[in-house]
């Protein structure tokens, strides 16, 4: 058996309100994400010794000063993008297995409407900035051609996606009608209240092609948390303990160059799926739901062929008549995903995870949800997924 | 046993030379480190299958895409300003011993004389620039007080120490000289051909009370690298592996705020120490060197009393009559260290006690080493160390 299998389980999970506008900071809707998810876990802070960020800032330091850790023994942080945050519960994971923390805060903020994003780094103190020389690959490889923003970093690879395979427009459309569904049904999520239809969807601005308005995900304020601890202290813990059976990451080759690579479809989660799914030992066939990182439709379809849920080209045909609709064969992103709650950089999909395997999540349960698998994507196609078993 | 004790080994160590002067950016000098690391271990990039970084920036990609890694599966990093080299080297290290990769990077690269550093960040294209929110918890916590600088931030830790234990002058200016005169042993060595005389020290004019000129460490350029495996694939590779018998990191209360802190000269390495050598069930006693981080020399004093190599306030006393330096108890950054050798985060140290338990250090050789000690310290107060065998 795996070193790492079922030896760390998630023990609490909360959230700040997804908003867009805020006066918060980063650090402050971090902190009280991470204020809800000990309370979920019956914990208090200075329970905590051990952090791992998706993201170099805000410091440990700020968070450890801040929730007044009297000892902090394990930090790390994950900087691979979109796919760090499912990657910091690997390590979180790591660090609980060998014992050497008993309890791993993961916070993720995301104040990406307000000021926190790619664009609007710095506008607010706190906010969360990404490292300067993720700028600097992106001005070495992507900024030569033209490419500003991820909706325009990830456009190369949709294009290229639907020109190999020819993927039916009604494929990523069933992603972001699904995610808009399940959102009713959700009342965290930011696009309660909004269903979309099929009509929509088509009808909807070109913002680069081939993404229309409805294949991009959200920007909105917020922020949420996960809490780690061992298999052996969690049943003693508040909450249905949910076992961490297996983990991953995964990188294309080249790691940073999506322009230019050779096997262009070839992401990381090609890579990382195998790995996770042989540490759980199960089959990505035994999950009865998927909550995958939405930041664009396309990139939905991508991921589903990686984790072997259908062949190559074949996930526009596969998403179709509600078969990842809460009901469907394969319930995907059943809190409605960062395409419909919010953009939480990935770590709400975490979040769902664990609540789908607890049986919490009223009229959006997945009926006896017992095991779940979710991935996370990077914007140079690094990934990273998560078997999560109750 | 704890599980992570001797499950992990560098198998491989290398730098560039270190220099005052480069038009190399940080990256490139992190990839001829990785290099060099390699050539030592016989293993080639194609060999490395996880990076853990001691700055957010160059990132993994950056590295992994420049290194040609076909199949990058763990990445992560340490954060903790001085304290993350030695950090970082647990975190590989658990990656290593839970098998989620079998051969990891640890590459530093600090061009701090020609740009890379706190103050030239960002001046030359590839520099390693420190998160912004460093900087946040620096105007926030540091600037008030008139704090600009790593010199002025720590004076003030210091002072509280002069002030509290009566620490002679001997005491600093012994570590001063004996780096001084270790660096005269190794060819690396950036002070080698200028050694220091007590007279020297004293006279040196003053930058921040208390620290005299050579009571701080160089700014130089250059990078180092550190590259592990398992430990039962270590014997297999080109050099004698040197097994991570334990490791640990701490943080002092609150985590980020040494001015205002209660238990001022509580570092996090007081945490920390007891910890790492319990894990490799050991004596601080038992060590044949130690490589400490130096900062400031002052610092190393308030560290050695951390690791329990002395009581509080003896460290002034402990270090006088050659104690510290070749042929005498317990030397001490036999390399020359950040005051003598280069700054290169600390993760030098490594280096050099991997090749002093290899026997290779020749006239600077501690005789029949087969257990050392290396310490981080972050400007926080953070603390890391490792404690390694033959």
């Amino acid at each position: 058996m795996h070193p790492l299998k079922d030896k760390a389980c998630i023990v609490g999970v909360g959230e700040t309100a997804y908003t867009r506008g805020t006066d918060r900071s980063v650090l402050n809707q971090m902190l009280r994400a991470a204020m809800s998810a000990l309370d979920d876990a019956g914990l208090k802070p200075h329970d905590i010794d051990g952090i791992v960020t998706a993201m170099p800032t805000p410091t440990v330091e700020h968070l450890a000063a801040n929730l007044g850790i009297p000892d902090l023994r394990y930090s790390a942080s994950s900087n691979i993008g979109g796919a760090a945050a499912v990657a910091a519960v690997q390590t979180g994971a790591m660090a609980v297995a060998l014992g050497l923390a008993n309890t791993v805060l993961i916070p993720v903020g995301w104040n990406a409407f307000s000021g926190g994003g790619v664009r609007g780094a710095g506008r607010r103190s706190g906010g969360v900035q990404l490292p300067p020389s993720f700028g600097l690959t992106m001005s070495e490889y992507y900024m030569p051609f033209g490419l500003a923003v991820p909706v325009q970093w990830l456009a190369w690879l949709a294009r290229r996606y639907l020109h190999e395979y020819q993927v039916p427009i009604e494929g990523p459309a069933a992603v972001a009608v699904a995610a808009r569904k399940h959102a009713q049904l959700n009342e965290k999520a930011y696009m309660r209240g909004r269903p979309l239809t099929l009509e929509e969807y088509r009808n909807a601005r070109m913002i680069a092609e081939p993404f229309r308005l409805f294949d991009c995900c959200l920007e909105t304020d917020g922020a949420c948390a996960v809490i780690l601890s061992s298999a052996e202290r969690a049943p003693d813990l508040h909450k249905r303990p949910v076992y961490i059976a297996g983990a991953a990451e995964g990188h294309p080759l080249p790691a940073d160059d999506i322009p230019g690579r050779r096997e262009f479809l070839k992401i990381g989660l090609r890579f990382a799926a195998p790995r996770a799914l042989a540490m759980a030992e199960v089959k990505i066939e035994d999950a009865d739901f998927l909550q995958i990182y939405d930041c664009f439709t396309h990139i939905v379809l991508l991921e589903l062929e990686a984790l072997g849920v259908c062949k190559a080209g074949e996930a526009g045909q596969f998403v179709q008549n509600g078969r990842i609709e809460l009901g469907g064969d394969l319930p995907l992103n059943t809190h409605g995903g960062l395409l419909a709650e919010a953009h939480v950089a990935g770590l709400n999909h975490v979040v769902e995870a664990t609540r789908q395997l607890r049986h919490e999540c009223g009229a959006r349960q997945v009926a006896n949800a017992e095991l779940g698998v979710i991935t996370g994507f990077g914007d140079l196609g690094d990934g990273s997924l998560l078997v999560l078993r109750r």
